[in-house]
């Protein structure tokens, strides 16, 4: 039973959280911090926190908490550190999609990242769902620095909400969302803007799906691609050569190399 | 009332006209030809057609029918000569994703192209579904040879399923779908051709829809890439350059310009 859990920022991933705890009672209170007071009283309906706060002086006398710091990656370093100068006791963690970065600042901190690669396209407390992370996965990235039984706190949290865990370094997990999350959200993305008004009607169910991601907050994914921009600039070069072999074939007239192509895709 | 519906190819997009059709009653007859007579054998299990044939002979003798060619599209002109030889009464049409080629090598015949863009990753009979074309776009590319009553006869037929019908030049519909269809394939193909076994634990809904399509037949896609192939391969360089513009943003780290691209994307 965790005493306080601080979500700090309740939108779609915060409030979530939020529900998710709340439904399965592993915590006696969750507090709400964020610095839109409409968000927070729209989490606070929702059911997704018992108390919100602008301030963050009201951690100040929490003895025994874990606080969830679900802003954009852009400012987890900086609302990290301004939580811990409030309260050094408070065990702090993340829900960033990006981790390298982050967890370097943040090593000097109790801190250890985590991202439950979950979400939608949706972002506000009104689509918080209180079994998103169910059979999903989260992924902590502990560093040196970390104490054991802050992971195994985290790990056991993340499970009692249905999520599988796994941990690997910070480096490591940004490569990897940098094919898996960042590059086809670029793509998609790159698919969207390429369509005019006239076009817009001959789309279908795939295209659909391919660029559904691409709805998602503009700010937010900014925010993503410029922390974790090296990697995704690798991930855009090797998804570029793939493309360019697909070229050649199609140039060539080769069917053969271009059924070899979509059966290795289908796989 | 049409008194003969010829289904020829049986899968998916085939079994679902019959399907659609009966329970619309808008045929008296629903024939389904087919080279394999599993898969005649499935569509007659599923309701999708009330007589199977794998010979063409069959068709000989009927004065009032429409035939739609529901085959791959690199066997849509054979087939559709055969047919003719057979019968030159039918009105023919198709279900393909391409259309320049086929309309042009066809429309000596009694042809009219068309194209319901309206599908799944799935294929055969047993994917069936009579309301697979409610509320979608279907296509007709009439050429100058057309009869106007074809279109229009095709116009309501496919009005009748509940889809919406539009008609453009055969150039025109091929210049779009390499962009709405076959580019967003080629795009998800290469993502998901990417992937390795270690990286795929980390993927999340966003990944899966956005590489949903490249689970779809590899010979089937193969057909309409080497088909389209001019317009995919004009569709791929204009990806390209707008990709370009993305990469050039990230090296720079210009957020306002990785925002701009994004909120573009996003309306």
């Amino acid at each position: 039973m965790i005493k306080h859990l601080i979500i700090v920022g309740v939108g779609l991933l915060g409030s979530s959280i939020g529900l998710a705890t709340k439904k399965r009672r592993l915590a006696e209170t969750v507090i709400g911090i964020g610095r839109r007071r409409e968000t927070l009283d729209a989490a606070l309906r929702r059911g997704a926190v018992d108390v919100v706060s602008t301030e963050l002086g009201v951690l100040a006398e929490i003895d025994d908490g874990i606080a969830f710091i679900c802003t954009p990656v852009g400012v987890i370093i900086s609302d990290a550190e301004r939580i811990a100068a409030v309260n050094g006791n408070l065990l702090l963690s993340d829900v960033g999609s990006t981790k390298a970065n982050i967890c370097r600042e943040l090593q000097k901190l109790r801190f250890v990242g985590g991202h439950p690669i979950a979400g939608s396209e949706k972002s506000g407390p009104e689509f918080g769902d209180e079994n998103l992370f169910q059979n999903r996965l989260t992924v902590l990235t502990p560093t040196d620095s970390s104490r054991s039984e802050d992971v195994e706190r985290l790990r056991f949290f993340w499970e009692s909400l249905g999520s599988q865990v796994l941990c690997t370094e910070p480096e490591r997990h940004d490569a990897i969302l940098a094919k898996t999350s960042h590059l086809p959200h670029a793509v998609a993305a790159t698919l969207a803007s390429l369509l005019t008004d006239a076009e817009r009607p001959f789309c279908g169910a795939g295209f659909a799906d391919t660029t559904r991601i691409a709805a998602g907050p503009a700010t937010v994914w900014t925010d993503i691609f410029i922390e974790n921009r090296l990697q995704l600039l690798a991930a855009l070069d090797e998804f570029g050569d793939r493309l360019e072999s697909l070229k050649a074939a199609l140039q060539n007239g080769d069917e053969n190399a271009v059924t070899r192509f979509l059966e290795s895709a289908q796989r």
